[in-house]
Formats: C-alpha cells, structure tokens, sequence
C-alpha cells in the first residue's frame, strides 16, 4: 500500500477487500467434497465477529469516559451514543440468526463433520465481550465444571482472562453510581419517607397473595417466602451492614451508594439533570436483555440443527444452552431496582432547593 | 347499519371504527387520576388480541383441511399459506414488545394498582391458540399447582377447555403423517440401510465426547448416558413394541408411523414430491420458535418492568416465566427429528423407481 | 358496565374483548361468498387503525407540553418519550406491511370488487396525523387536483380540516427553537468565524466538482448551479430579509431565529444542555423517514397487488404512491440543516463563560 | 497454514479471523486525527460486502441451476432455498441501516473529507449483482449521463462488464418459463373464456373512473389514457406480433411464451404442480422489493447525512437515490402479471385431465 499516497482514495482498497474477501476458505472444499451451505456458515460468523469488533471499539470508549476520575456530563452523552450504537448492533445479530435458519439440518450435516472440534465456544471477541461488560468467572454457567476460556489457545486463553482483571463496565457504573450527589438530598430526611412508602407497598402486595383463592397453600407460601426476602433486601438498602451481609450472599452486586444512586435516578427520573443517568441505566439493560434473546435465539437454532445431537465442539448441551440465556446477565441489579419502585404519587416530594439543583442553568 | 346496501361502502364504516376506537377506555381515569400511559397498555394488548384471533381463523382453516380424510395436496399448499401469516403475524407481536418497553417501570406503577386481579393469564384467545396447536394440560409448566384456566369466568373457561378435547393442529399432523406413502418404499431395505449408518453417527459421537480432554470425567458421564438415551430412541424408531414403551414414558408423542413419515420427509426432503410436506414441518416448528421467543421476550420485560414485585394478578414468577417460554412448546418431537438425520452422502439410495415416483407427472 | 365497581376487574372486560372482537364483518360473507383472506384485511387495518389512536395521543401530549409559554426542562423529557413511543409504533407499522403480504394479488381478488368505493385514503385519524404534524394543504402531493379530504364523509372531513387551523407540531416546534435562548452567545460573534469556515467548505465542494474527471459538462453545471442555491442559501441564514425572502418562495418553512437555534443545536450538539434539545430534533427526522418509509413499502405492496390495475377506490396511481413517499415529509428543514454543518474542528470555539452556561449546575 | 493438517481445526483460525480483523484500517488514524466513527463506517461496509459475496454465491447456484437444458423439479427446490436466503440476506441489509444512523451527521464530518473520492458507487460486487440479476445498462437511471462503471479501475470495469454479457437471472428465468408446459392446456380454448373475463373486467374499471365524482375531467382523462394503455398491452398478450411490437418499446421484457406462463402460474397458482414455480416468481419480486426498499432507506440516510451537500464521490443526487430506488428494479414484469389477473370465480375452469396432469403421482 506504499501508493496509498499517491492515488486518489478507491472504495474496494479502503475496505481491503482483497483481503476481506479472501477470507472464506471452506474445509469442505479443502476435503474434496465442497458443500454449497458451508460458505453461508463462514460468513455469517464472520459477519458476527466483525460486529463483535464493533462492539469492543464501542466498549472501549465507554471505558474510556468512565475511568476518569471526574466524569463530566458532556461526556456522558459519548457514553449513551456508545451505548445506542451497541443495541443497534445487536438488533442486526438477532436478525442474522434468520439466515442462518436458511440452513436445514440436512444441509448442516453436509460439512458438519469437517468442522470437528472447532467450536462458537471459542470466540475470543465475545468472550472479550462477556468480560469488559462485567461477567465475572464466577457468575457463568459453567458447561461440564470446565472454565468458560479452557477452549482457547493458549494466548486467546490470556488474552481473554487477563480482562478479567480489568475494571469492567460493571464496575465503572457502579464507581460513577457511587460518585454521584443523587444519593442524598442535603438535610432532606428522604429515606424514612420513601420506607414507609415501600412497607406500605409490600403489605399490599402480602394480601394479594394471601387473599388469592386460586393459589394453593404450598405456593402462597413460597410466594410469601419470596416477599419476606424482597422485605429483607429493601431494609438492607437503608443499612449499610445488612446490605454487606446481603451482597457477600451475592444478594446484590452493586456497592450500597450506588445502589442507592441507582434507585434514587430511576425514582426521580423526570428531572432534567437525571436524564442522561437515568438513560444510561436503560441502555445497560437493554444491551443485557438483547445478549439474553441472542443467546436464547440463538439456543432453539441449535436445537434444531441437532436436536440431541452433540455440537461440533463436543458438547450436547440444549438444556445449557436455554439456560444461560438468562443466566448470564450482569446488569441484574438494575433489574432488582424496579422492585422497590414506588408509584410517582406516593413519591416524597422534593424540597424546592433540591428541585431546583437539578434543572440547568440556562445562560439568559 | 341498516343503510349499509344503499350507500357506498365507506372505509371508516367497513372496519367498524367508531365501535373499534370506542374500546379504549382507561381504569385510571375512571378512578379520576388519568395515567398517560395507560392507553398504551390498552392499545397494545387489543392489538394482541386482533392478531390472536387472526391467528385462530389460520389455525381453523388449517384444521378443516387436514380434518378431511384425504388431504389433497392442492390443499396442503393452502395450509402452507395458512401458516407462513401465522409465522408473519408473530413477528409483528414480536416486534409490538418493544412498543411496550417504551414504557418505563415508573410509569406503569401510575396505573397498575387500577388492573388488579386482572391478569394476561385471562386471555381467553392466546389459551385457545394454545389448545388448538396441541398444547396439553398435562404438557403444561404449571403456576402454583393451579389450572392454566383457574383464572378464567366461567364460560370462558369452558369455551377453553371444551377445545382440550377437539382434534388439534398436532393431532392432525400426527393423523396426516401416518396416512403419508412415505413410510415405507415397496419392497426396499431402508431402514436396515439407515440403521447402519445412524449407529455408526452415533458412535463417532461417542468417541468425541470421551476423548474430548476439556471434559471432566464427571460431566463425559453425564453426555454419554444422554447419548445412550438417544441410541434407545434410535432403536425404537425400528421396533413398534420399544416406540410405545417409551412414548408411554413421554419420550415421544407423535405415533410411531408418523414419526417415521416425518423422518423420512426430512431425510428426502430435496425430492419434489415432499417439497410441500418438508415445508408443513419447518412451519410448525417456526410456529413454536416463536411463540417460545415472544415468551421469553415476555419474561425479560416482565421482569424489567416490576423487578421481584408480583403481577397484577397475584403471580410473582419471573423464574415461571423464563422457564415456560422454552417448556410449553407442541412440536417437540419435530426437533427429536434431527438428531437421527444423517449426511446425504451416507443417505441410502433410493432405487430407480422409487425416486421417479417422487417426481411430477407433466403433461407434456 | 354498571356492575364494574362491584366484581374484580376481568381481561376481556377491561380490553372490551366482546365489542373489539365483533368488528370484524366481512363484506364478502354478507355478499354470500366468504373469502378467507378478507378477514386479514380487516384485521390488519384496524391494528393500524389502534396504532393511529396511539400516536395521535402522543402527539397530543406532545402539543400540550410544548403549547405552554415557558416549556420547562423537565417537560421536554416527557416529549422525547412520546416522540420514542411514536418511532417504535412507526417499526411495527412497517412490519405489519409483511403481515399483508401473505396476502397474494389472486387471493385479493376474492373480494377486492365487494369493497368499492372505500379506500385507505379514507383513513380520518391518519389524515389527522399527517395534519398535527404539520403537514399543509399546499404541501401535499395532490392526486387529481382533488383535495386530500374529498374522499371523506361531510363530519369527518370538518374533523380533518378543523386541524389544518390549529397549531401544529411543526408550529409549535418552530415557536419552540425561536424562543430557545441558543440563538446567539452574548457578545461573542459566532456568525462571522462561523460563516468563513462554511464558504471555505462550499468552495472546496465546487473545487470537487470541477475537478470531477468522470462528469460530463452538463452535469457539472447542474452541480455546480446546485451548489450555488446551497450558498444563497446560507448567505440567507445571516441576512433575516434574505431568508424571508427564499422562505416565501418555499425555500425554507421555519422561522429565521427557528433555523438558526436548529442550527445550533446541531453544531454544539455535545453540551449537555443541547442533549434534550438535539435527541428531539433527530426524532422529529425518524418520524419523517419512517411515515416515508412505511408509504413507499406501501406502495411497493399496492404494485405488487394490482400492477397498474386501478384501486378500490378509482386511483390507478403508482407513480403518486411511490412520490407522495418522499414528497409528504413535514420537517424537511431538519435535514436542510445538515447542509450547513461543518466539521467539529473547524467549528469556533465558544468561549470559556458560554461552555460552562452550558453545563449542570450540581447541588454539591 | 500449512499445519491445518495436524492441528484441530480451531474456530479463529477456520474463520481466518487474524486476517480478517486486520482489514480495519481508518484513514482518518493514518492522516493523525483518529475520529471514533470511522471504525463504525468500516465495518458496515465490509459487512455489507460480505454479504454481497453470499449473495453472489446463491446466484451462482441459480443460474447454474437455471442453465440446464431441462430444469429438474428437483433442482427448482434448491432455487428456492437460494432465493429464500437471499430475502433474509436483505432483510439484514435493511436492519444495518439503523446501526449506521447511530452516526449522526456532524459525527460523520469528522472523517468524510479523508474519503474523497473513494464511493459507494465503487462497490463491485453490489454491480456484479445487480448485472447478475440483470439490470441492464440501458434499464439503469443514470447519474449525469456517466455510465455506472465509469469511476471503477480498469480491471474492475472489465469485471463487471463482462457479467453484462451473460446470462443474467432474467435471461434464466425468462428462458425456463417459455419452456415450461404450462403455456397451453392441450385442446382447451383457454385463451378465449379468458380474454373475455379480462375484457369485462377493464370495462368494469373504466365504469369506475368515468362516475368517480371526486376526479377532475383533466385526472379522468389520464387515468381513462392509462386503461386504455392496459388494454392495449392485454390485447398484445394474445397476440404474438402485437406483443413483440409492444416489447421493442420498451413495454415488456420477458418473451410473449415466458410472459403467458408466468400469468398461468399466478393463475393457477393453487395447483400442487404450480407450487414450487408460483413460488420462485413471487421470490424474484420479493428480490426486487427489498433491494427497492433498502435503496429508498439509503437514500433518506444520505439526505440525513449531508443535506444538499455533496458525496465523497462528488454527487449530490439526493433526488437519483429516491428515483433509482424505485426505477432499478429487475423483474418489472412480474407485477405487471398482476394487471391481468381475475377472480378465481372467473377464471375458466380447467378440463378434468388437465388438472390430473397437475397433480403427483403417488407410489401407492
């Protein structure tokens, strides 16, 4: 490319598709018996990863705004654009999942074999992925007790392990949660307030169980054991130590403020300067939720090319599969905020001053 | 609408509108405090509702054709396009979930205390979409030991439960595939043929599970009794006495002649003949891919929407739900199809005559 | 419904299950000749139908937030909810589009004759969409020099046109962003640094043009004139007599200050306190793509259906389906803003005292 | 790679995944001023070009396929599954379009100078497709009378060019339907009872223009000049030398025997012998729409971008992105079978042996 400079600028050598475009080498066709579907199988996982390229540069930058010290509001709005583009890559790998369903079993089985043991288990950019985002070792699912990167060569194997020493997203959310002056409101005692407010709301929810006719003795009960610990949790979140206990039990991830930044964002949406917070928290469910439904898409697929077949990399594993959909998430504690969501009418309302701190201070 | 022959037909009268838009009327503000977003709850269920009941006129045409005693293949192309809306109209109920994440957690508290116990477990439509495919009661993931239909008015729980005992979709199919000529060709050894070569599949399969070296002993145990399990199920796709024993056992569903119709329908799908049929199978397991999607898609909103609280209707189960996207699917069996099909190139070959019989007869 | 104060609250009561379901009468069954795809047809216009009511009560919480002399910070907020609502209804309406095309032109014909004279251009809430928009009498692609409300009954055109005179979201989008205290920085003279760097890039736009080895000399100077209009154009936005005057001609429809906020707000699109203001000037544009989207699908569809036959409401018009897409768009001035923008380099800094007017004030 | 032998196949080195993400390489990074976006434009356009290259490989096989003296039904079925594919390929170069408004448009100044003059309209094989369909070059809306390949290099051009020479998808198809058996039904006088339902229908149509009271004389007029112009072309249709003058004049494309059979098929499209072609027709359809639909989308995303600036490549043809959308499409001929289409009530009934002959012959 030493004339890169000379010659005016050419679309297909921007793109490098020469080289691009050479990438498809199919093993059946190396074998002697090439099979027409084996082209699709390559490219839509190479289409996948290079959106998973995508998806680390968008990443990057979000660690990027959120490891400084100070975050600045101005940089937020990077942040939320980082974000936004990520969901809207997802969409497109939910989407390729259709195309891949072009393939029938039959014409999987036509390469199948030439692939052994190579395995989607061994996608060092998702996993990549998986950990910037803040899924810890311990928190996977773990598929016949070995280690989630054991697939890996050995310097994928690093590569992808050494992140997990590394501030996440998770983590840089629940440091600038932390770092917040939402979590309280000066000398406003908002917190006895609002536990009343949730004690009332939870005794509400009691007798709707109880007072069902159409759920057994048995499964009230559970249901109550349930709302005793949602009780539990919500008194953890105005106490320090029982939030401890609470989170060593892996009850909650989040540090207490910035569960409590979380909760007071979510409560207090509507004002201004909550805005870009508030949007932020959804975009990391979001990017959660589409992962999940890839991945849960993504689990039928299989079912269906295999039935109970094993999988090329050697594992059977539909029930896993199905499993991890829902297991791996790692925004779940943003979930567990609507739990102690309160309707807007029963909200303490704020003190003017404070309202007024969260407006903006227009220039006129 | 007496005048209705004299004068032209007007748009706004053909659909009904002033009677449709009159539908919309919100609890919230009955109660006197009206919640913006109430509407959108109201509106998007009705739109649910609509296609449900467009789903159940697919779904009865469907029925009528396959509920004569001989299913003409002219009319099967009509239930391929009975099927191929239904599929079409999922994804726009699909599509509607993200109408409804636009509302956040805190705005649907302004409304939800209005809803309860009203509940989606009352529609009375998606339970007999359900039935009508072939969902069983005993299939069904139950909530709290109680009956899907407990939850129902009187009528409409008998309108639901009276379709239990009418042929459904896949009682249908099952009846069809067991009348197909497909099961067996004249006088040719087919099935000592395939035997040979699904146990030969089968044991390369076992030697990639035990000498896999990322697999603990433990779990190589665990994939070779599934394997084990899947070889019973192969042997008793050949032996009629086996097949029953293990449908008793809720291994299968389908009869033991349909199961094998529907074996060989995917094992020669690329002959004309069984164009049609092939297409009738990918559609009744679209059909369940993505019910079983808007399911879990469902779940994730949910449980977005209300964290750990419960529903309006007394229910607090997000696990419930997660689970019940993947357990309530009707056609099993379809995806068990896969994992006994083998390549093409280890496909036996049909004899000359039994493959001209598969072909069209033109007229020329 | 006198008893609803009395017995818990039900589904299908709540929906109004019994009337929403009874509007749906085939003309063909009345005919004697029940055609099974009419019922689709209903069924998928009164879910359009629903989303229209949906998107008119959007659109009218958005008119009464920015109808108040001072809109407040937080009240834009809510309007960005609405105007998301509006864009996700818009991706259902497109996918509804598939949904009807199961629908093949011969299975239209089955009862295509039983519903002339009515026609979709009857649709009265769209008509009122289209209008609270903001989209003038005078701007419409006319079909047959007939007015667009001819085709309605005398109550439904009054309704319609009664709109035409009140406010509407371009109105009161355009009284916003005059009202919006960006238009200029005190003292610092944006306009002058500002105006060199965009003739700097207009000239370097014709350079490349005329430089161009590929265009004909024709085509060059349809270029270049183009290129002349776009520097009139901007010679405009600094001279308020100059812009009145391409303004009367249809140049531009919104206000000069209107413009120049829009412009602003684009240009400095990063400050915090332009994130609101920015995101609902990009929503206002997806509005307009997607209703331009959704009618050329539309029309792609009405090709498909009919060829060039006429439309059951007497228009054989293809050509004017396929126009009106892109004619019809309300807030065309948001895309002519892109024109003016520059590169962030080349942007003049704002002065240090602006920047921080710009930010949040915080309570700590 | 000359290890491939010995080691196990692993999942980055199948994919060639060192290679491939290393093709990212931003201008804007060799030029020193790294702008965040250009990544995001990379990307979507390799992935774009991947799918392209999957797009190219499915025409392949249809051409292939397509090329034999006799078409096998056998061989129609995989057809099928290529154009099927191909549909769900669009469908996800639609969905990429949103990933790629995530950019906005000042974002995208940022790095739009360092492209000139490379363009989009560079991209071969977008060209090769759309020769391989067959576009012709006189069928193209051209851009400033330069032809479609003038801004690629040599070899490129000479790629491209060739394809135009030979036979496209259309030659194919419109070769395979004047050999099909289904233009004439032996003795049967269809063509008469035909046209004279035909004939009877415009009259019908031209009733309902003429007492239209909402159209202006002027509109009546054009729309009466339009039927007859159907008229003429209906008459042409069964009469050879009329039709081959119709067809020098640019009115139709496929040949007067491909066109009578591509109307039978729509016709009788219910009959099992018709399936699989009905099907292949309306796939060429859905081909057209969705490279229509996505061009529209990219038009309004370019006039989002820069307004009335002009593009890297120096065209500033907000206008031919609409137009071209709509006008480069392939099998315009397709939906003009819809013009002619009646009522199944109409349709002459077939004689007995004819509908036998189109049915299968079953072994039993």
């Amino acid at each position: 490319m030493t004339d890169r400079q000379s010659k005016p600028l050419y679309y297909p050598d921007y793109l490098r598709l020469d080289s691009l475009l050479a990438c498809q080498q199919m093993e059946s066709a190396r074998m002697g018996s090439p099979a027409h579907d084996e082209m699709l199988f390559i490219v839509v996982h190479q289409a996948y990863e290079l959106w998973f390229k995508q998806i680390l540069w968008e990443l990057d930058s979000v660690r990027e705004t959120l490891s400084t010290p100070v975050v600045e509001e101005r940089e937020l709005g990077k942040t939320l654009k980082n974000l936004e583009r990520v969901v809207a890559i997802q969409r497109v790998l939910i989407q390729q999942i259709d195309v891949l369903e072009t393939m029938t079993p039959l014409d999987f089985l036509d390469f199948r074999d030439y692939l052994i043991p190579a395995s989607g288990f061994q996608s060092v950019q998702f996993r990549m992925i998986e950990n910037r985002l803040g899924l810890r070792p311990e928190d996977r699912l773990t598929f016949g007790r070995a280690k989630y990167s054991n697939r890996l060569e050995e310097s994928d194997r690093a590569l992808v392990e050494s992140i997990e020493n590394e501030p996440s997203i998770f983590d840089l959310v629940d440091n600038w949660l932390s770092r917040t002056p939402f979590i309280s409101f000066g000398g406003f005692d908002f917190w006895s307030a609002y536990s009343t407010a949730v004690r009332s709301m939870l005794e509400h929810d009691r007798k709707a169980i109880v007072e069902n006719p159409t759920l057994s003795a048995d499964h009230k009960q559970r249901q109550v054991d349930g709302l005793e610990q949602t009780k539990a949790q919500f008194e953890a979140i105005t106490d320090a130590s029982k939030y401890e206990a609470l989170r060593s039990d892996g009850g909650f991830r989040l540090g207490h403020d910035s569960f409590k930044a979380a909760l007071l964002i979510s409560l207090y949406r509507d004002e201004p300067i909550l805005h870009i917070p508030f949007r932020l928290l959804s975009l990391l469910i979001d990017i959660d939720e589409n992962f999940s439904t890839w991945r849960y898409r993504h689990a039928l697929m299989v079912l269906r090319m295999l039935g109970s077949k094993i999988g090329t990399g050697g594992s059977s594993g539909q029930d896993y599969l199905h499993e991890v959909a829902h297991h791996n998430k790692v925004f779940k504690d943003l979930n567990r905020v609507s739990t102690f969501l309160i309707p807007r009418g029963r909200l303490p309302e704020l003190p003017e001053d404070v309202v007024r701190s969260m407006g903006f201070r227009l220039s006129t």
